[in-house]
């Protein structure tokens, strides 16, 4: 899989393990427990911090999710980013979406910036804020207060924040790395929430990156958008965009340097890595698809637009029929173009070609002869990829999901209670 | 549940106990084994026919799949009806979509309307042709050919030609009924087939209704687009669109007077009488979706238009989240809100309210006080009602889904297999 985002020749991205949002400098972090949600019996981290290491305030840019109810978080901070791009940091909580809570939620939204702020020298109009979890119930602010003001910030703290923003994630996701540009090192890194309820568009999904790059905050907020478009939007688990997804970038500028924008000689190399974090952590959300055995990787080429070309990956890929087909190894091709059909994007069924693995199983619109046998096999694996050509024009698309599985059901079956 | 359909006052619907598309006068049907597919050991009809019984046509309108990619048979009768409203009959099979099947397949479709036509007295140019099931096969024709030779048609055949539509429906859908306007009584009947894929604006679904009314053949394609678009276009299993749906009527004038048109008088009466027949056919689809235990019949209320209103409960019926909730008996309403959000209909969530069966759980934006117990009860019946209000306008609709089960994940992980 080559990254849609290139960089110019000779750049290397350089993986750092166990890397994560406090790997770039200038940033600290740290995730508590404060009650919100127990699973199981296992008291999981579920309020975490990301925030300046100095005085200097970070550049921030935000994607949200489309979806029309907003959980009051997505409210507040798309209200902050649309005043200002300095941010001190980002407070979020896991358990409770804060959505559907009415103005007592809106209140508490404001309160849990305020507390943050107070404790990482802002307020409410310079603090994102983050909630996902169950939708229609009220925070616990009192657990709230006691955990903001409790909570350990710190230069190692980018695993514990990466804990404490999982639902039903079954591991925490976060990576890191580094590149040089005439002679100047910058960091990216990243961590990021997901499992049910992913769907193009954000879902219930949170990506945060960090780099210690200086940046010209019109060029980052172009760059992210382009970023996300190609990383967390063309994942799903379900089709089911949730109301409190984002996808937030946070520039501290602690490499040094001239701010990036796109004259600059690094934006190219930037943008790839910011691309390459966030393409990581979208495939490890769809990996980590609640009940999922497998990621499923869709590329939709031939397609008359890009527009068209991502609709078409994104709906192969979110296909309730083609998951499960996916889970029983069943070669039932044909729900592959169903799926297409069904996108909204142009194909010519006359001219279009389906390949499940290295098989191609759809030749320019003619079934092609096929050992059925050798595509089940193709569909066994930790990884599987179909691809299909739309057979209208050039363009080209990947999408990620996972298969559909017992286990999913049985996890949404039960989930508040 | 009321029709959004009314007649005028004084106009009884009488059902027919085991009615179905032979119960009004001048059609004959039958269904016969061709082999086409087995399940199971149990060797299913597969092939069936209904026609005209004398030699009168028959009126007929369609309204089929929206999906770009097609089966042979869609693409056939589109054309067909295009030219002509009068027609001899009807063939189907089970077990094969003949979609993505190339030059072969539609070489097939025509061929299987000429056999058709050769044993009910027409031919490719005024016989329709369904097929559902598996994509991507060639048709056995040998089998066809012999089966639709064999098939025998009678007065009597409707109950086998429900039987021969069938794929992984558990059991057959029939409906009858009759009304009568002026002193003169006409009959509906109807079956179709479903389950998996079952989707807005059609899905792998057959609906068949016919009846003895003399129509005028333009008003009937219109009252039949505003049937559909209240029944079978409002039920979903899996959001999967399938390449092969369609929805026919067929009317055979038998019971004799002037055609119906919007100005006879009974024309309000036989468009609800067709809606009533869909409508149950179409609920009977959504309660028998793959490993489904209910139905759920969700309504969309205080929406802009009535557009918004469709989206906005077609996407709630179609939430995976909400159906496994239903499974679970979980009450967390706040799915509901999730998915009315993302279906694109407006939504002004600070004045939204949601009931689940008779309690209001969300009350203009504010979480309703709320027993849980009572709300999880309310989910655990043959039939889980659903109500979202979007708070924006006065137009409302009603869809019909059902819940997600570990029966589904089983049935589709292994279909062709």
């Amino acid at each position: 899989m080559t990254s849609p985002l290139t960089a110019d020749g000779g750049i290397t991205f350089d993986w750092i393990d166990g890397g994560g949002v406090t790997t770039p400098a200038g940033f600290v972090a740290g995730g508590i427990y404060a009650g919100i949600k127990t699973y199981g019996s296992e008291p999981r981290l579920d309020v975490g911090i990301i925030a300046a290491e100095g005085e200097t305030p970070l550049v921030a840019a935000g994607v949200f999710t489309k979806n029309a109810v907003t959980g009051h978080p997505v409210t507040h901070d798309r209200k902050l980013l649309a005043s200002t791009s300095e941010v001190r940091g980002v407070v979020c909580n896991s358990g409770n979406a804060n959505t559907a809570t009415g103005t007592q939620g809106a209140e508490d939204c404001a309160r849990m910036a305020e507390l943050a702020g107070a404790r990482i020298g802002g307020d409410a109009g310079n603090v994102l804020v983050g909630s996902t979890g169950v939708i229609g119930r009220m925070l616990p602010m009192d657990k709230l207060a006691a955990a903001i003001e409790g909570i350990e910030l710190s230069r190692e703290g980018g695993y514990a924040f990466s804990r404490a923003i999982m639902t039903t994630d079954t591991h925490e996701k976060q990576y890191a790395l580094r590149f040089t540009v005439e002679g100047r090192t910058y960091h990216v890194g990243g961590c990021a929430k997901g499992s049910g309820m992913i769907h193009p568009d954000m879902a219930t999904m949170y990506g945060f990156i960090t780099t210690d790059a200086p940046v010209d905050p019109a060029w980052l907020k172009q760059a992210w958008k382009s970023v996300v478009d190609v990383s967390f939007n063309m994942i799903d688990v379900d089709m089911d965009t949730s109301t409190s997804d984002m996808g937030i970038v946070l520039a501290s500028g602690a490499a040094g340097g001239d701010p990036i924008d796109a004259g600059h000689p690094a934006a190219e190399a930037l943008t790839t890595a910011l691309g390459e974090v966030s393409m990581r952590l979208a495939k490890a959300i769809a990996r980590d698809g609640e009940g999922a055995t497998c990621l499923i990787e869709v590329t939709a080429s031939g397609a008359a637009t890009i527009e068209d070309a991502r609709i078409a990956a994104r709906t192969v890929t979110s296909s309730p029929l083609m998951k499960t087909a996916v889970t029983g190894r069943d070669p039932n091709w044909g729900r592959v173009m169903m799926a297409a059909g069904r996108s909204g994007a142009k194909v010519d069924q006359d001219n279009a070609s389906v390949w499940i693995g290295p098989h191609c199983v759809l030749d320019h619109g003619q079934p092609a002869e096929v050992d059925l046998k050798a595509v089940s096999d193709a569909m066994g694996g930790e990884l599987v990829t179909i691809r299909v050509d739309l057979g209208v024009g050039d363009a080209s698309a990947t999408a990620w999901g996972c298969n559909l599985t017992h286990e999913y059901v049985s996890i949404n079956a039960d989930y508040t209670t």
